[in-house]
């Protein structure tokens, strides 16, 4: 018999989302993405100055930062400003959403300006990546969208859409979006990147407990489908508002 | 002819105060602290080691931490994790609302415990620190409030309330809490803390433009003290509720 | 028509792979591994405590550091201890080498004991992290052969094979083990690291120029199996001698 | 009856202050302040760069940094380069120094140069960043008066003077110039800088016990006056020899 | 009755000596030195850029840097990075290395350039600085040979020889190059550069046990001397081929 | 015709040599020791721990720290906390006065005890380095004196005497104790550090223009033994008074 989630949904139920726009006032973009309990708010900050490599290319560049505030999580974590330096996780997942959000944009079409997507976790369930990419590219198109409003930029630089989502193994049932709980406590753990095409833009698996076979990952990566399909929605909705 | 304020208030009106509890799940207090635009995230984190240099004498500390996210002002700032340390500021900040709140804390009562206050700001439009004081208090009670109810703790270690509210002389008028349009352009900035029987647990006063003199310093006092009274019942009707 | 490799390699073709066991005198496990011109010393260090987190668990801990000497490439790098910190692609690295070696150590065996991997760069050609990995396992039995020798431990901690490669796909083609010239060109760039069951054990995929499709991943996994078929035996018959 | 303070000093007496200018060559301004047993040197360094955010702008800058030597406290402290950056403390006094004395310059008349305040502390007991505040006022005269008669100015920046002292309130006793023991052992601490007008140009009060009361705070303002006027004239004096 | 050295070499007599250059593909030079189980990775790189402190004078400029692979030694230490900065004894060695080779180049003759010699220990049996300023003369001199080759520079920059070597007093009794065993258990322990005119380039004499005399100090130039004859020839012969 | 030295110095003739000891309140030792206008403040601080290595073997630590005020020199030098990390030259400097004062003292009858040198540079006229030497050992006298008269050790710790000097070649004439404008000039830097028995402890001499023959180094050895005798004397002058 099939055991139940801790989350008591079904293996192929994300936990609902939503996204908050104009959460604050100040950046171009600022949307709070919560996945369940996952509240990451993402701010996308637009940057006159491209990066040092790129200066007289013609082109921008997308960048981003990620982090959790000290009590996001159910003990406290010391800042890493404390320690001195961004922690491997820290490195690992920026880059990430910096590649993922990178695959949608035109960087001849933004110019030489810089975007920068901050994500800060406010409060941590699990899935803080996935929360991150897919609130951080809402943030990003309100950014475009204000700089093809201020003209700017003449041609809006978003050729697609993204969004990300986890999918795992937990006691040897695939399941969809895993929350703390589940991924605390699950086999395989992989992050899935998609684009509106269905293409991958990232996939990163580990196997926590044993190797997983290649039947596994295909179910899994039906799973992520699935998710992302509805991330894409989700996204759409969000956007049309206002 | 007076000039009127940016912000259209009288020179002794507060802007809107609000305090949202359970603001976030894991903290032991969690309020979301709003003075006008400015909004600062106050958690109280209990840690069951007290500091190294307290250990054996029965006596906890309460310490804060203080940053801001890098899009909470107008133009990004760069995270301090990036520059490798924290800055003089945000130093000086948190080591005032450390200060602060330990001068309403029976260490004694806490014992060999640490509460630390984490406070971030998710908007900036000036007072940071003082909404910070004021909101770091809220958390703090009711961290001790669960405390005592999960019998951590015998006795109540709160023996008093503190706020904390700036004042200054904006245009040769004294006013009380100035906003980020306001304090750019004064002549002088004060941050006033004082508890609830009206004595001052911090005074820092600083002359941007002319020193000033005794009179103006009366005049700024009693405003800090219209302001700091408001803002203890505005503390003291939050804590109230649930 | 179908295009030649930079390497005049046959798109499902690795370089030749060459392991150089006791390449230095002092660590347990002393390995220069090659693949074509990617030349990394791997060595396995025995070190007698654990890392903090597992004292008193009777566990032992797998993990590594990577790093490339600063002519390792075509132009020179600046030393990470120059900079202060290790950048995040280091970190990165390091951590995948990890929880890669992590993967077929039976932690319990090795007792409260942590094997360190260095994993050195002296020269890169493309493929430097799944070579590391691939000669770190073989630096890594070495170690365990010694501390079996020497009664340091009762039980072989070793339970499974463990072997890393790359596949991407340049100019439309799927290839296999891509060097710096098809890395640099490569649309997708996939690192797969799978145990000798052809279990994944950790699977990163990254579209760098479209996003890739569900049968081109199928293909790429079809090369990597192939690869990583080759690099077990070659790791088989390195460590059958002596 | 009223209690002795541990220097045998009356409640509104200073303890004794020197300076001795040109105390080291190489500096423009060089001058050891003591009050007391606090011996801090002050120099005054005439840089021709000013800080990039005032280039253009026809403006000056004065700033301050500020270190005690590891042997200038009863124990020895470790360096802070030894713990890789300034602490907290550090900051908030080099801070106020260079407000401090920037309220006495007209930095348009410095032309875009920056002058560095260093002050070392090279023994301490107690009142170091007062005496600082009040010697690098010495050392910044003597470094305009050597600009001036070089021709490298046209015109005196230094439109004011200035200078700190702190009271406090021992064993209910409002007091001036506190030294290590009274400030060890106080209730409240305050350091007030003052320009010759007797306008206030920083004011900084600590409640260590409990909170001071207006009464309270009035009759330190008295003191800190009478100790400030003294400290002009102790200044004027210095600067009229040689 | 004479004691035998550890390693039962006369007094006079070296380590052998080799060096396998064009050890790696990408710098311009590169030398794999041994003296004995001491084997350095001397690597030369030119960067077109000078340091900035020689702009606009027309000399260039060399510099090195050094390091040991963590597991180099017997025992395993920590990567420097991972501490934050270069020790202390590293920068000593780096600056000795770069030191004794600018010592033989015409920096006029290399125009704005910098050559960095890059210096890292594979595996470590004492006297690791004299074999890195042995070897990186090699690397130094087919770095310039290229350069002149490539027409980057029109005259050789090198006008002198320079090798080093370790002497020092052992159970009382001088000798030449001491290995580790020797190292750590002399009396007397110092490094000698010198040119091929026997000039000193260099003299770094520590006294460890008792200090050393005059006549002590006498016969160990004489050793000195010797073994830098040995090594400039080995030096000439490796440079001779190809 | 012979030069004239820039300080109208003979070549054999030390600049003006004084201690004065006690110049600080609180270290335990405290000399301000001047050659010429070079003055550093050498403190000796007694710490009851010893460093970890040496716990449990009955042994004690000197060690000595070494620093420059940021205006001790011609033009202004940033401190090193601003960079993050004491530079190359501080480390070498640091690490010679360290070793050179323990090879006068008897670690076991320190016992298990650490005495730090803490030397500061006020004012920079060459010699630094030596004048610290010299000034340390006399500093580290009455810090052990204390010592011994607090019953705190049983036995006088110190068994020799230890002082130290530069020579060089300075226009082909070899010269003793070069200050700044000499050092800046010169052929041959040589710091030499000598027992009371004429012993070497450290012998470090870098040729800056042409290499050193064994002839010159002889000369300059001669000088160096005049400049120690007189220290000597000087040392012992200076610890018999009071």
């Amino acid at each position: 018999m099939t055991q139940t989630r801790p989350s008591a949904r079904q293996p192929d139920q994300m936990r609902p989302v939503s996204f908050e726009r104009h959460y604050t006032r100040h950046a171009e973009g600022s949307v709070l993405v919560s996945f369940g309990h996952t509240r990451v708010l993402c701010t996308a900050s637009v940057d006159d100055r491209s990066p040092p490599w790129l200066r007289g290319t013609g082109e921008g560049w997308v960048t981003a930062e990620y982090s959790m505030l000290p009590r996001a999580t159910h003990t406290r974590s010391a800042r890493e400003v404390v320690k001195g330096a961004p922690g491997g996780r820290t490195h690992e997942i920026q880059r990430l959403i910096g590649r993922a959000l990178r695959a949608v944009v035109d960087r001849r079409a933004l110019g030489e300006r810089q975007i920068i997507l901050d994500c800060d976790v406010l409060q941590a369930d699990g899935g803080t990546r996935t929360a991150a990419i897919t609130g951080a590219y809402v943030a990003l198109v309100d950014a475009t969208r204000k700089m093809l409003k201020n003209k700017m930029i003449a041609k809006d630089p978003i050729h697609g859409q993204v969004a990300a989502v986890s999918v795992g193994i937990w006691k040897s049932i695939p399941v969809l979006d895993l929350d703390y709980a589940e991924d605390s406590d699950c086999e395989t753990d992989m992050n899935v990147v998609l684009n509106d095409g269905m293409g991958f833009i990232e996939l990163q698996g580990t196997a926590e407990g044993h190797a997983f076979r290649q039947d596994e990952l295909d179910v899994m990566l039906t799973l992520a489908r699935k998710g992302a399909t509805e991330l894409h929605a989700a996204q759409r909705e969000a956007l049309s508002r206002d």
